[in-house]
């Protein structure tokens, strides 16, 4: 299994950068096509728990749009495994919020429609120990 | 590309099993084999980021044992995409928290190792929206 092919890499930082604007912009349209459009997709976002695409186009719609949210990057990691499989993980600051965020993807090319997220998570990490 | 073909799903659920088992018994040995020994695996925990095996294994040394951290599971999804890929996203309730849990898992079955984590994340759903 070859990792990181260069453009595998590209075609998913292409994907990934297209998805974070539009969440700024709140295109619905850009983001709904991002994930895959099925029941078994999973979208664990900050304040809820997104199972299926029906409720994932849900919070898309219901959400603000999202300029200042994040406010920067920390940092990125696309990994790729093959041509089919691909990660990414970017930890960010969030408006508001002293502890960095972290949104990690999971991304899958299908036969038929190509490049989808298939599983998601955002949160923001905690600073005091629950345990 | 096949979803969740039967015994792949029974062979993720084994391994899943064996982790959350581990969790709670604080068995590094077992925790350390079922993520990928890569510079590249990422797991984000509650409180901190685990960038690369070597960070994530340290994470494991620090961390108490489980028993009572875990209190009970609300939904458990497993999803396996032909015979090298799966995810796996586990909902539960962990003590001292309202609001429910999240563990996302992406597993890879790589020809050498086996199937391994190679990317991971915990959070609990906050309540209050930050926007």
């Amino acid at each position: 299994m070859e990792l990181n092919i260069p453009e595998v890499v590209e075609e998913i930082r292409t994907l990934f950068e297209r998805y974070e604007q539009a969440l700024i912009d709140k295109d619905v349209e850009v983001l709904d096509a991002t994930f895959w459009n099925s029941p078994l997709t999973i979208r664990a976002a900050i304040h809820e728990n997104g199972y299926g695409f029906d409720e994932i186009h849900a919070h898309r719609v219901r959400r603000p749009p999202g300029p200042g949210i994040k406010l920067a990057r920390r940092r990125v990691v696309i990994t790729t495994f093959g041509r089919d499989l691909a990660t990414v993980h970017l930890e960010f600051d969030m408006r508001g919020r002293d502890m960095p965020a972290r949104q990690s993807q999971t991304w899958v090319r299908f036969p038929d429609v190509g490049w989808k997220v298939v599983l998601a998570q955002v949160s923001v990490t905690e600073s005091t120990p629950a345990y």
